[in-house]
């Protein structure tokens, strides 16, 4: 029997307490002002405070992420990666480590979570169709292979999105259909529209929930679910827009997910042209074009809705411009780095962080001075999702 | 020197690590589904779980939390209690413990926090004026009297919201005055209107920060500030709206905080009246009355904006009624217990929380189904509030 003094006993003692105080007590704290960096590069995210404006932590072992999405848990601990080669990883921002992963599908680009926090959806171009995940565990809930034609096809799905009401809503790019998924019952419900357009390839929900939209790649036009009467199907509007009759080299299609709507107008990236398009927001009818810098991919309104930042395909993806929307002009160019990808307001406004992959860096700006505050370096950075976006309609 | 086995260590040790998780790691957690519910008879709050519907703890030790109000720092973990008797509590949901107290004025009835989170604006009755302090240290930072008139009297101050930019607005009750007060330089900038009405009572701002609204006791229709154009200065709308000339008992003056703001409409209390008020939006105009149960207090709106939820003045009190916003009318009438005094929609709106002072509980609804889903036993529970406001302008 080994004979130990007093002092080795409490130096075992305090040990044991620094132990479990680093590895366990150092994340006692709230996540409103946490948010998760895609490093495209190296398969990994940056973990990052809002607050002191640092980054906390880096995760790794995420798998390709050369076209990730986030969405966050209800309780804005844990984000849901969807990676480029089907990965589904749950990261505990907290902790800064995973949680869970799997390999969910061949080729996925996107993802929602239900209403209530309890389902993860995730759309695949391989095999094609959505899979859906209990968000605790990521154990497969449900499987929606999507199916369409005589030769019962499967299609890759795009535009996934939740909606109100326990639904999910999503296009078939090959089929041109849009489907409703409601899981607000014992059983889920599929509506299917038919004919909606040739080659969705994106959509995206208005901020309230109520109107799914689908951009076409095959044609002119935008397809419309009014999500508040969906027995009256899908309407096209907006007749011009898209690649148009004299078809212009479009260098990268612009994202729906961000389109900005203030109150009174919603503001769209034209495809292929040097155009920001603002609509009446009440008949989706063109009010003015705004000529800009280069091909426009996201186009994101502050959240008040005093401004609009956009950014742009090759090769003008060093720029970024900042449109007022009660002038509805141009009112600031920055120059952010090369290969501006991504653009995140902070929840209340007040700052905005840009990714820029070759430059390596995310550079936060205040928002009403234009100013840089700071750099943080990253790893090819890409998509900035913060926590906030946990308690919003189809984010 | 005393002879321990290696038996007698490790119990030694498994203490200590049960010590530390009892005492820290226990509040590892996200912040993003946690709320606070006032009790106004004991000085007391209970911090809440959206997730799992329950309460985790009780925080006692508040003061006069008779007509008591509630921000969120930015992080979401810190809960700023503003009370009746002039108290300042900042409350750290996540240990459910006091973490700072002052006593600021005599009789505050509101407070907001900055854009940015480092201010905690509080507005008061007696004596008067407004005071702000940081939200870290609770330590005074800025002192507004609300001095008004010839004689250099003080006035109550009411309203005091936050605005984008780094401001505050709130209305002066004895002076019928909107004072908005600009942090963004290095010290406070003060723009003063004046003759905006007689007595104005309460504030509300627009979810996207652009418009103050103040309601007027003195006289009827509304004092509206523009701050996309504050040189514009105040102007009146709604000049019907009030008590009116034939002036009805009123049981209760409407909250003006909670007004719904669909797309197309804002959805109003009538004063005195058994109404509800439809506006267009966009010129202010009234589109429909509503007749409803008894005069309406709190007229809030779904996240989704499909919904509108009301409750009512005494001796209508036991009584919520749902209107759909499509088809403008009444869809579901609940009793939720006697001294319905507040409503809260989980972020992203599957579930309302409504408080019912009287009967002790709050009651926990599904909004699609109605159907009431468990409820909670409280000391006379008052206003409920999620920390997604956090991350809200306004709230």
């Amino acid at each position: 029997m080994p004979v130990l003094s007093m002092n080795n006993i409490k130096s075992i003692t305090l040990l044991a307490f620094t132990i479990v105080l680093l590895n366990g007590c150092t994340t006692v704290r709230g996540t409103g002002d946490l948010g998760v960096v895609i490093e495209r590069a190296t398969g990994s995210v940056q973990v990052v405070d809002t607050t002191q404006r640092t980054s906390l932590k880096q995760v790794n072992g995420l798998g390709d992420l050369s076209h990730a999405s986030i969405v966050y848990s209800r309780d804005a601990r844990y984000a849901y990666v969807f990676g480029r080669d089907g990965g589904l990883t749950k990261v505990d921002i907290l902790k800064g480590e995973i949680s869970k992963r799997v390999i969910q599908g061949g080729n996925s680009i996107g993802g929602a979570i239900s209403q209530d926090g309890k389902l993860v959806a995730v759309s695949n171009y391989t095999p094609g169709g959505v899979k859906v995940f209990d968000a605790n565990t990521l154990e497969l809930v449900d499987d929606i292979p999507a199916i369409y034609g005589k030769d019962n096809q499967q299609s890759k799905t795009v535009g996934l999105v939740d909606a109100p009401g326990q639904r999910f809503v999503f296009s078939l790019y090959d089929a041109g259909e849009i489907w409703l998924v409601d899981y607000s019952g014992a059983k889920a419900q599929i509506t299917k529209y038919k004919d909606i357009g040739l080659q969705p390839y994106d959509g995206l929900i208005t901020p309230d929930g109520r109107y799914y939209i689908a951009g076409l790649f095959g044609e002119d036009g935008l397809a419309l679910l009014d999500l508040w009467h969906p027995e009256k199907g899908v309407k096209r509007i907006l007749n011009d827009y898209g690649r148009g009759t004299q078809k212009m080299p479009v260098y990268k299609m612009p994202h729906l997910e961000g389109w900005a709507m203030t109150d009174d107008y919603a503001f769209f990236p034209a495809v292929g042209r040097n155009e920001v398009l603002v609509m009446d927001r009440r008949n989706w009818k063109q009010v003015k074009k705004i000529s800009v810098h280069g091909q426009p991919v996201f186009v994101m309104a502050r959240p008040d809705g005093r401004q609009v930042w956009v950014n742009y395909a090759f090769p003008d993806n060093d720029t970024v411009q900042v449109i007022d929307t009660d002038k509805l002009k141009i009112v600031k160019t920055l120059k952010p780095g090369k290969a501006v990808l991504h653009m995140e307001f902070t929840p209340r406004g007040e700052h905005v962080w840009i990714s820029a992959r070759d430059a390596g860096k995310v550079t936060i700006y205040d928002t009403d001075s234009f100013n840089a505050l700071t750099s943080l370096p990253m790893a090819k950075p890409s998509g900035i999702f913060f926590t906030n976006r946990a308690h919003q309609i189809g984010l």
